[in-house]
């Protein structure tokens, strides 16, 4: 995810950097050819001009108007919800960890304690290695040394945060028993690993189930029909700045679904995609204040960073 | 439902699968041969020339835009409610498995805990069953082996996930009153019994309530004689290319009505429609394994894959 | 409400059950006979044309576009709100009755079984009663036989619902009082009641308190005076063919109106409204197969039904 | 708040009461004026014509379509949420009244459950007073009569509803320690007590927070100047149409501004705010009946009546 | 933010405080010389006319519709969800403060009580200062005096306000170590630590994701090069008018911009930003009037005035 100080009104409409103009660079080119053509042609394919009007550009204009608008805020609402998630795994994760060393699941045993908290860090990373489909092992390994978390993640587990989610309530339960956590503590323990598995769940979701496909199909095709036709119906009526305005109006749409098709998945690497190495620092650095220990570094924050 | 990974964006103006260019072939024909005749007739209706223009159209788009855009989005909420739902039951189950077996309900004896577990599974196959209209049978026998069980899927009972529901209460309460599950115990794994009773009463408010029936008339008839309408207001306007104007404006329209009807029946086996197969799946591998017994194969996924 | 099989796409443009059309009959053959005159005078009035032509009606268009838009969709939320409070009832309902006979609330006395249970369904029918300002007296003699109960019906009491849920939380705790319900056993039926008496409190706010006045009559008149002067406007352009386009565009935002303003009071017994009536049925057999007893039939369901 | 049965739809269309006309009137003369003066001078201004046209106003259709739209749902989004909070505090009333009565707050003595009663009403009203700055004095004379409350009526308390909440929860807690409510019913009761102080605060945020100043002054100058400059577009096209078009174009988007403006305030006392005097005395007469207490007669409500 | 009474409507047409007028003027100067600039060479740039016309900004207009109307809701629902953690904050507080001190945490002695209550208002002045990137120093050695509080609040502590909350449970527990509070109580209170930890993170969330930058950079671009083109499409049509619509379109687009990106940011401290001073103050004067303590004045409030 790029963050970036709002620039000055004038230096924004040159920026390249968080823009999506790279990405959909190679279809902006085939517009300005394109267009050219139907100027230099005068709007003729095989001798014959093609006599459409601005005005037939009207009718389509509610079709994409629809199409764009839902998929827009049907792509924002997938981006806006997965990051209602995690903040709502940051906040589960400290009210585990409040709750689990004041209530007296791990007792003052340092090493408990520790463990405790690591695997409350340690699930938020797994969430998200298994979301971006990458190894999980380093960070396993990492925060919680031992053979048996280095195999589970090594792929013996095929749910690795939900593990972690049943490990955790296996200290809780066993607090109980030993007599450290009472019923009430027990119970609002659980009540914050409810939570947690809430946000393992609708992450799960949110990647496993895209906006339906054929959606995508029929905006995509709507979208570049209209751009491809554009200049035959602009060419009688405003001559050579047919490709200029041609190249501008697709900029705005083929822009929009480009980004539209980025945020939608939210949980991928993308420059829009959200910030989940910096959550998870996050999660870890807070857990570790509350814990009393030494915390990492915040995430580095250049003038035109990017977090991932 | 289809899932597929997206296309390179040239590929993708030519897919077949999962659009629902399919489902409209018949109506796109007679679009295609009425604006053809159009052009033949030069627009005329027995000898007279219908007098229509291209600003009619714009005040139909009025209408056309209300009803679409409203049609669209209120069949997609129901779309992605049902995923919700499937999302929560997915979670609650997973809670009330790790609750459960961490918790006392089922003590030490394996047996109990086997069933326990493939209560909670069964549940789910058996409201998969019940949206979708099919047996229940072969999944309870295979999951709840016992004349019981049968029997009841057989017929006898009715509201069979509403039975599977009660007979893990029944459980919860005989560990209570056998003192192997405390009080607070009882109720947080009572909270869960109650979370998957919305995902079932919800499931079956979406099943059983369309969206009101005198909408889709009403859109399908703007949609359709906006449609017919169209070729005789082009014609003089745009000669020749109108089939390809007016076919390709119904295609964006017929195929929107066609989406959004089918992604308002979220738990049909249609190509859009929800991938329940994949996601009982999925939540009999996530508890097995929370149960420690060897997981079946997760849901083949081949390359224009499609889940059910 | 009448809920059919959705029709092949041919016949569903001549559906005359469930469409609106009947409605609206006495409006459309006047605009009938409006456009037909504007078409006959040559849009002349009292000897002088209206100068109207078709851009000024996009002027109106976005007026219209705002305010039917957002009417239908404060309708349609109301409508869907409305059927999420009586799912929510029916989820509620077999939780709390599952509980009750689960957890001791009724213990072995099968009279008070029967008591507990038909007290849960004879508030659904007080309520939909209540909604309906239909007589209660009939449903509550036949669940609830007892003098106190019929007395209560024939308008003693006020608020029927609440007097049904203030009796059973007084079941509950006498059976708390009485030992045969533990205090968490109390606790969780109780937050079912609590589920009810929202239910309740919901249904009653969407049945007092309607979409404001004004935005009705402003809705109102910018329809039909757009409707009204529209075969002037058109009467230049589009000469004979004014008639069929002024009642096109009419029906559809005429029908569009009727359909808001039908759905926007969910419990009227409309063809668009809500099936109270089956819901409740619903509720009387769910609960009566969890108490293990017989049920009634289900709602009949002809080829073209209706239910209320 | 206007309650009316919805007229015959003939009628509708001249309805004064009720509709926001009487609020717009001066600027509807001024327009009548104003469009009249411009077909006079057809459209010339110090002798010089205004060369605008109507597709000018297609342009700025855009950002009134934008502006309204949103303005008009923000401001029915304030409306409904405050009826839904006011709909909940009925809720709360009634389950915190019927809690209290069977589960032993207030125990045998009558004196004792009066007041009790008494304080949740009064906490209604009080409410009901701080919002629309009225003095709650009266209705605390009345509901709860002794030296104590009319002092906190009368000005030394400053958040008099808080106040009540908070003697209601001393209540629960002498209640709790006198060993009449159990810890179950103590946590039971106060939840309720937290579902009214969400209530409370609901209600103050709405009430405190108004929509953006600036976005009120952005859509009034569109408007207006949208209004003021149509006659001079119309004059042209239309000619002596202009004021009757002018002044229909104006009326419906100064009262969608109007109506949109008065229910952004839902808790003053207007034509179209919400009816808290009626929703009070609701809950006077809901908790009356679950004490068993003769009910105060129910809000008068004549042909075209008005709750407030 | 700027909070003031509506004025009279003929005044609102020229209010400037509270208008975003001052954000944009050199935009708006800018689009003055640059119209005028059109209307003198007639449209030509380089003696070459731009043959753009009206009816090319309507394709724009779709584009320019979506981005607004998007960007704007979002901004909005930022805001909006800003001022509602903020509203549940003062809820939370109040629940808090009015449990804990009825219910045991602090018992009789006045210092306790006067901590608990104070650590409660640092928390809300701690969470306003790290979302405005403040000091809180002055703040917490006001309200908790003491070494231990001030060296926190100099940055030795990351989290302050997690800190607060940590340090509130920590008396929590304490107490019902010591048997002042029991385990019910425990877990009341406990609940509002959480919805106060929600309100934390909420905050956190908004502050630290911004809309997607790349929405920003493409929506200012559509707007910048729609305005810039504007006056050459307008001046064959309006002649010397184009200055003054041009003007006014570009002032309707921009404004709107700005007035959405001041929102999208709802805790800084601009003229359309929240009140977090107000509504921190309002929480210090509920607690203390909960706790029987004298209040520190209201927030001033002039004719024109701004509260922060």
């Amino acid at each position: 995810m790029i963050v970036r100080p709002q620039p000055h009104w004038f230096r924004m409409l040159f920026v390249w950097n968080g823009s999506v103009l790279r990405t959909i660079m190679p279809q902006m080119l085939m517009m300005t050819a394109f267009s050219t053509l139907a100027v230099l042609t005068d709007g003729k394919v095989f001798g014959d001009k093609l006599p459409l009007n601005t005005s037939t550009f009207t009718l389509l204009g509610v079709a994409l108007a629809i199409f764009l608008g839902f998929r827009n805020s049907a792509s924002y609402d997938r981006y806006w919800e997965g990051r209602k998630i995690w903040g709502a795994l940051l906040i589960a994760a400290r009210a585990l960890a409040s709750q689990g060393l004041r209530y007296g699941v791990t007792g003052e045993d340092a090493a408990h304690k520790k463990l405790f908290i690591r695997r409350i860090i340690a699930l938020a990373y797994a969430l998200k290695h298994q979301l971006r489909k990458t190894s999980p092992q380093e960070d396993m390994v990492r925060l919680l040394p031992g053979a048996a978390e280095a195999d589970a993640a090594a792929g013996t587990v095929q749910y690795l945060p939900v593990y972690q989610m049943d490990q955790l309530r296996a200290m809780l339960a066993q607090a109980n028993r030993q007599g450290r956590l009472s019923d009430t503590g027990l119970w609002t323990c659980d009540q914050q690993l409810n939570e947690i598995n809430h946000c393992i769940g609708a992450s799960e979701r949110i990647a496993s189930t895209p906006i339906p496909f054929a959606y995508g199909v029929l905006l995509h095709r709507t979208v570049y029909i209209y751009c491809l036709l554009l200049p035959f119906g602009l060419v009688d009526a405003i001559g050579v700045t047919t490709p200029l305005i041609s190249v501008f109006v697709s900029y705005t749409f083929l822009a929009l679904e480009a980004i539209a098709s980025e945020i939608s998945l939210p949980f991928a690497c993308s420059p829009n995609g959200l910030a989940l190495d910096a959550i998870s620092l996050e999660i870890e650095r807070s857990l570790l204040e509350l814990a009393g220990e030494p915390l990492p570094p915040a995430a580095a924050c250049g003038k035109d960073y990017r977090l991932d």
